[in-house]
């Protein structure tokens, strides 16, 4: 981006300039055409996922650079990716933009995107720009997996050991960071800038995949069930025992909440958040015990916080007995029509 | 849809609801889960395109019924990949609503989507439903080809022929029977009907596919180039030239015109339509002399309108002498941001 170039309006260059800025963000031999090629490997099945963000509902210059918007854009499609195994392909962005709107937004939009693609060896393979009196962002991301180790949620068997990837909260807690900026006196600066990174910058756990399956033969007895935590702990448990026809006993001493928001909100705040404030794109996996322990030795911050139940309701138990056993369902979680 | 449901909102209904009912036009082994799974055929390649769809910008109420929305949006999506030799896998649909907006809309949307992919053995795989103040559709479409079988824009080779699959103008004359009805007057009402009918419903010309290449493993010494007229003839010859470095001589006398324009408009304005109207979705190919004559026989209304040339300009010229010759550039198309 030229220094020249920051006032300039989506209006002032056209369409046509703002495209050929915008294929800047793409690789070479992907643009020119009506569609994008590429190649597939055989023997893998296509894995879609589809997502729109749109200015003040999803996003806001108020807490979100436009590099962030970006990165937590293709964050939420490849975590999306991750939950069913797949590893990432690419992604198509539609974007809808007023005509006042600064060309130095889209290209911080575009840069956050491919920021957050790069680290996964993946890229935009194409899309569209279009007029819009709203800023609207939408991806659609493609990936791959051998069918055998595809995670669904409808998989889940009774004991299995209930894995998640990493903390959960911190992403709440970092959104309420940047909303009241007056809050969390108490907290480190650093404690302080990892919950806001938490929130602006959510890391999709594709990483956790080879993990699980160190070759692409690698297959199990039954298959993972799982999938991502973005609405919630709470809700990607309660979708996936939904799905599985099972239930869960979820053990609330055991699930991994960063030290720095239970001493900064206390410890009924913090499950809250755990359990609602979504966001953390973390997984959720449901899979046989000694794999469990494996995994959970592998991964940082990762923990089996219970266990599948033939009984199909979600229970929150409290093995240290300071809190009463609570069922867990849907109508408790933050209600939203997004 | 339910009689009782007519003026039921999208925030009456709320997000789970309107999901749930949406969920009723895709396959149900597609629902449920992160991400849809899909099996593509090994030796093809993956071919991806991605449109937006703004309320106001792209389809209004006053000349578009939310079925003709859909099935325009999922035409557009499905011509791009026709243009590139791909048949259809399937498509994402995000759609973005403001809360007031009534479900019976939403779902007659969806049925002009369904009922064109219908068309193509094709289905929406998936998706994602936001709140937005403007109603927004956002498609990404995915095919698959062998790969010596796809069409590209920059392979147009001097002496090859250029046919049209089908007549231009049609699209651009309904729009204006649509935004004045009062015009046309001497059009017979099923001159009129199909003019509309060519906007309303435009046809994605997959059908074009299976003649160019009969068996998985037809090849040609020298690949067919070519693309779609979404945005003109003019446009697709002029992108077509410029990304293979060549030129081309099109001959107005002929390009095929509904005789009703001609009549209509004058042969004048009925060619400002043709070459710059755009949304016909025909194909514009490039082919060698003898394939292209095996294709026009083939297609009804299809036509050999003129011949690519090495020297790098774009000519219109007149073989019944009326008109002087026109050089064509983007310039004179119809500017737009969108």
């Amino acid at each position: 981006m030229k220094d020249s170039d920051f006032e300039l309006s989506v209006r002032e260059l056209g369409e046509q300039g703002l495209l050929k800025r915008l294929q800047s963000f793409c690789p070479a031999e992907l643009v020119g055409d009506d569609a994008a090629v590429l190649t597939t490997q055989p023997e893998k099945s296509l894995v879609v996922t589809a997502d729109m963000l749109v200015d003040g509902v999803h996003f806001s210059d108020r807490t979100t650079s436009p590099e962030d918007a970006g990165w937590r854009a293709a964050a939420a499609n490849l975590s999306d990716l991750a939950a069913m195994g797949a590893t990432p392909i690419g992604i198509t962005v539609g974007l809808g933009v007023p005509g006042d709107l600064a060309i130095a937004w889209v290209e911080r939009l575009y840069q956050g995107l491919t920021d957050c693609l790069a680290q996964y060896n993946t890229v935009i393979v194409g899309g569209d720009v279009v007029r819009s009196p709203v800023t609207t962002v939408a991806i659609t991301a493609f990936g791959q997996a051998p069918p055998n180790q595809l995670i669904r949620r409808a998989t889940a068997q009774p004991d299995q050991a209930i894995v998640v990837t990493g903390v959960h909260g911190a992403s709440r807690a970092g959104l309420e960071l940047l909303l009241h900026p007056d809050q969390g006196g108490g907290l480190t600066s650093s404690d302080r800038a990892a919950l806001i990174r938490a929130h602006q910058r959510p890391i999709p756990r594709l990483d956790v995949l080879p993990l699980l399956f160190p070759t692409p033969n690698t297959r199990y007895p039954k298959p993972i069930a799982g999938m991502d935590s973005s609405d919630g702990l709470a809700d990607a448990v309660l979708q996936i025992c939904r799905a599985s026809g099972v239930g869960a006993r979820i053990d609330r001493h055991q699930i991994p909440i960063p030290a720095a928001l239970s001493n900064w909100v206390g410890a009924e705040q913090a499950t809250k958040w755990v359990l609602y404030g979504g966001e953390d794109f973390e997984l959720v996996l449901c899979l046989p015990t000694d794999l469990a322990m494996k995994l959970v030795d592998q991964l940082d911050q990762s923990a089996m916080i219970g266990i599948i139940t033939a009984q199909p309701d979600v229970w929150l138990v409290d093995s240290s007995h300071t809190y009463p056993d609570e069922r867990l369902s849907f109508e408790q979680g933050f209600q939203h029509f997004c």
